[in-house]
């Protein structure tokens, strides 16, 4: 019998530190070419309003799919722009096994990657965390990267300074006027907007600064060149 | 919240009438270009052991996707070879509605659409009907052409003889011992085997006779030779 998990029934299951493993693990199968994971495929049902992602993947003892709805138009109505399901399949047989909320999951997976990143290439004694952005990314990559590095001194940045000092003020973090000055002299840096515009620049960063680019999953190639600016730095480094 | 529909309740809700009334419906829209359906995508996660099929569609008023796993090593298991889901989205907002067992969902689904081609095809009197397969689909093709058409005499042939007397037993049908035998004079033919080869010739076939190619989804396009040939024949007629 298939399981059907909503979002509280995932949020009792689904804990940070088994996570962060599992992902590790995960992004260590990927790497060796032990998962069968095709480039994200996002149906556009109608141009700018209307977008269905299937993400399927497959390794030895686990098979799953993500599938994410996308309408720009919900935003505002009560109705979140982002819905998502995740499917899992015993690996051996096939058989359906739960089908889950995806909200939680995607929000969690997202930090617990930047996580294993981190705890991989960054400072062993990082302590300044900066993160672009004040939604609901930034709150879970300052939860998540709290645990595998020892930060003092974590400074939220976002475009809109209400926000990022709402958002500080629930993590323990300090709200700060710039990008910029979220970014001097920090030892991890986070993006976690919704830019359309790049928000952080190369010549800002400390030399060894570790860039976690979470960027935007967005329909459009265009929205991505935030996150893409700051792979390309991570890529130089 | 999703409603989660196991096969005990997708056959409460799902009637042969208005199901072959919507895919008639369905497959206008569709004609029409008014449907997003991409070519089905079959991941290969271990060739000749392990499939996965995602089928999304997407039309004005409707959002879907099914799933197929295809495991040809479960076959006398107990667990079946393939295993089906259909997820159901809100076509205005993205929202997720339902989870349904896919596996009667696809059984009837495929002989509606059977029902709907007999329907605008066929001739109007036809009265025999010929069924070249004694499985699953056999059966659901007797029930759903019934419905369209009068027909008297029931042909089923099977390449294995005593499955095609216990579905004919079943259906009311006459079991008959060769294809030839079945499609000679018929006015309808189905066929629905997974046979590798053709079993059906164009020569056999009465000049007005109306072929549905029900085939055999299969992950090797080889082994859809039987269905194309006949879907050929069907385009020549």
């Amino acid at each position: 019998m298939v399981k059907f998990l909503d979002e509280a029934a995932v949020k009792a299951a689904l804990h940070w530190d088994p996570l962060i493993e599992t992902m590790e693990r995960a992004l260590i199968a990927f790497s060796a070419g032990r998962v069968l994971q095709p480039v994200r495929n996002v149906m556009t049902i109608e141009e700018g309003k209307r977008y269905l992602g299937v993400m399927p993947a497959a390794a030895e003892d686990a098979m799953g799919l993500k599938l994410v709805s996308f309408y720009p138009g919900n935003a505002g109505t009560g109705v979140p722009t982002h819905m998502a399901m995740v499917l899992l399949f015993r690996a051996a047989t096939g058989e359906p096994l739960a089908v889950m909320d995806g909200r939680l999951i995607t929000e969690m997976r997202t930090a617990a990657a930047s996580a294993v990143a981190t705890r991989a290439l960054a400072k062993p004694d990082a302590q300044v965390l900066a993160v672009l952005g004040s939604g609901v990314q930034a709150r879970a990559h300052v939860e998540a990267l709290r645990l595998v590095r020892p930060f003092r001194d974590i400074r939220i940045w976002g475009r809109t300074t209400a926000n990022a000092e709402r958002c500080a003020a629930e993590v323990g973090a300090v709200a700060v006027a710039s990008a910029e000055e979220a970014v001097a002299g920090a030892d991890v840096v986070v993006t976690a907007t919704s830019a359309s515009e790049p928000v952080l620049r190369g010549a800002w960063l400390a030399p060894h600064a570790h860039v976690n680019a979470a960027g935007r999953a967005a329909s459009s190639t265009t929205r991505w060149s935030a996150a893409r600016s700051s792979s390309r730095i991570r890529a130089r480094r």
